[in-house]
C-alpha cells in the first residue's frame, strides 16, 4: 500500500572531524523517501526552489516517487549546515536558511488525502498537524521530531502526539520531552502522551520499540566507520514506514498493525539507517541493492539470536 | 565443572541520589561467587578481617562455596565507599580502605591448582597474575578489570591480557585502554591484545561479545528502577563463568569453549546483573530463585527475537 511522506528537502553542508562536504542532497523527506523506495511507492509532500539540482529530482522520479505534492517555486532551496564532533554523537548546527521553506503551507493533492500510511518526517509540528488535518482516514500515522521542536513548539508537538500511531524520537529527545532519565519509563510516558507505539532511537546502541504490553530491543548493526550520521533517523523512519506500508495488504482495512510486523519494520528501518551513515549524504543509501538489504537482515538476525 | 573465583570481599558504603546505606555485604568476589552459585560450585580465593559479619560467611557456606582459599586474618575487612549520580552511570569513589587486603598474596590450596574454569574478578592485575602463575593447566580464564588498573597498572594488565581467554570490561574502560572511541574497533583491538574473546559491557545498553569472526549483541533487561549498580559487573562475570563451568562437562578436556555456549553464558551473566541492580548491595541477587532466572531468560529471548 502507498505511503505519504511529508518533510523537508535541503542542501546540506556537513563537517565531520575528518572531512567537509558542501551542498549535499539532503532533507528529512529526501532520506525518508529514498529509504522507503526500497519497499513501497511514496507520495512526497515538500517544497524546493528553482535552484534544486535536476539530478536529484531525476532520482526521485526513477524511484517511482510521486512528485505531484512537491512544490517547485522561484527562489532558493532550504539550506542546512552542521558539524559532528568526536564519536559522531554530538552535532552542532552552524546555519539554517529556510529560504522557500519559510512559506511552505502545503495543500495536498486530492489523491493524497485517502492515503493509508503516513510518515510525517521531522519538520515543524504545525506543518505536521496541517497535513494531518487534510487526511480523510489514515490507517497508521508515524511522526518523527527533533529537539528544536521540543524547545520552540512543545504545545504543537503535544497536540500532534495525541493524533499519531507511532512516535520516532531519539534518546536525548525522549529524555527532554518527558523529563525522565530512564528510557524504559520515558517510553511509557511518551505512550501516555498519545501514540500507541513509540520508538526510542539510541544511535550506536540500537533502538527500543514500545507497544501496549510489548517491548522490542533492536540491536544496531556493528559499524566500524561512521562517515556522516546525517539523515540516519530519517532513513530509519522511511524504511520503517515503507516496510509497514508494503506488508499491510488489506486494502481499505482499518485492521490494526500487529506488533510482529512493526518489529520487522523497525529492523528494516535500522538496516536502512546503517547504510546511510556509511557515506556522506545519501550516496550509500542511494546505491543500496535489494540483496544487500536482505544480507544485512540476516546479519542482524545472527548478531542478536541466542 | 568447578570454578575458581579470585577477588575482593568488602564492606561497601553506597550513596545514590535517593538513599545511603552503610557497610553493605560487598566486594567483587562476593558478587561473583553468589552469582555463580546459581550455576556451579565456586572455590573462593579472597581475604577478610576478623570483623567480617558471620552472617555473610554463613551465606557463602550455604551456597556450597568452597572457603578453603579464604584467608581470615586479624584486622579490618576492606572498606569501599562511593556515590552514584544522575542516571546511575557516573560513579565517584569517596574512600578505599584496603585494611587486611593490603598484604594479600594468596597461596592457592593444592586442590585449587587443577581447577579448569577461572574467574579473576576485578582486583589488581598483579594479584590476578600471581594466581594465574599457580595454576597447572586452566581450560578457560576470564578476567574482569576497572579503570583504576588501566591508570595505575597498565603494564601488568597488558601482561595479563596475553594469558586469558576472555576479558570482561565496560565501554568507557575499553575506550580508555584501546584509545579508540568506536566500540566495534575497540573490541577488535582488545582481542589483538591477547584474549580470544572480549565482552564490552554497556550498562543499560546491554553488552557485546567479540570472538574470532563472531559477534553477539546482547540486550539489557529493561529496568525501570535501578537502585544500586554496585556489583553488577561482578555478578555478570560470575553468572557468565558459572554458566560456562556448568555447561562444559568434558572433564579434563581441553576442548575449546564454543561461541554458542559463550553467548548463553553472556545472557545468563546479563540476567544476574539485572537482578543485582534491583536492590542495594547483593540483597536481590541473594534472594533470586531458579525459576526467576529462567523467567528472565524467556523475557530476554522475547524482547530481542524478531
Amino acid at each position: 500500500m502507498s505511503l505519504l511522506v511529508l518533510g523537508s528537502i535541503a542542501l546540506d553542508t556537513v563537517k565531520t572531524p575528518v572531512e567537509e562536504r558542501l551542498e549535499l542532497f539532503g532533507g528529512t523527506a529526501s532520506y525518508a523517501t529514498i529509504s522507503a523506495s526500497f519497499f513501497t511507492r511514496s507520495h512526497l509532500v515538500a517544497i524546493i526552489g528553482d535552484d534544486f539540482p535536476k539530478e536529484y529530482l531525476e532520482d526521485f522520479k526513477q524511484r517511482n516517487i510521486d512528485l505531484s505534492g512537491l512544490q517547485i517555486v522561484p527562489g532558493k532551496t532550504f539550506r542546512w549546515s552542521g558539524e559532528y564532533f568526536n564519536n559522531m554523537n554530538n552535532r552542532k548546527t552552524h546555519s539554517t536558511d529556510l529560504n522557500v521553506f519559510a512559506n511552505f503551507t502545503p495543500t495536498l493533492p486530492k489523491a493524497y488525502r485517502e492515503l493509508p500510511f503516513i510518515l510525517l518526517a521531522n519538520i515543524g509540528p504545525d506543518l505536521q498537524l496541517h497535513v494531518l488535518d487534510q487526511l480523510q482516514a489514515p490507517r497508521f500515522v508515524i511522526a518523527d521530531t527533533m529537539n528544536l521542536w521540543i524547545n520552540i513548539a512543545r504545545a504543537d508537538l503535544v497536540k500532534l502526539c495525541k493524533r499519531i500511531d507511532l512516535l520516532s524520537i531519539n534518546d536525548s529527545e525522549a529524555r527532554e520531552l518527558t523529563e525522565e532519565n530512564n528510557l524504559i519509563k520515558a517510553g511509557a510516558l511518551l505512550r501516555a502522551m498519545g501514540p500507541q507505539y513509540v520508538v526510542i532511537k539510541k544511535g550506536e546502541h540500537g533502538c527500543y520499540l514500545f507497544g501496549p504490553d510489548q517491548f522490542f530491543s533492536c540491536p544496531a548493526y556493528p559499524l566500524e566507520n561512521i562517515k556522516d550520521p546525517t539523515g540516519a533517523g530519517d532513513a530509519f523512519a522511511g524504511g520503517l514506514a515503507g516496510y509497514l506500508a508494503s506488508h499491510s495488504n488489506d486494502s481499505n482495512s482499518k485492521k490494526p498493525v500487529d506488533f510482529e510486523t512493526l518489529q520487522q519494520a523497525v529492523v528494516y528501518g535500522s538496516i536502512m539507517a546503517s547504510f546511510t551513515v556509511e557515506s556522506f549524504g545519501p550516496d550509500r543509501l542511494r546505491s543500496v541493492k535489494q540483496e544487500e538489504i536482505e544480507e544485512r537482515w540476516q546479519a542482524f538476525k545472527k548478531l542478536s539470536a541466542f
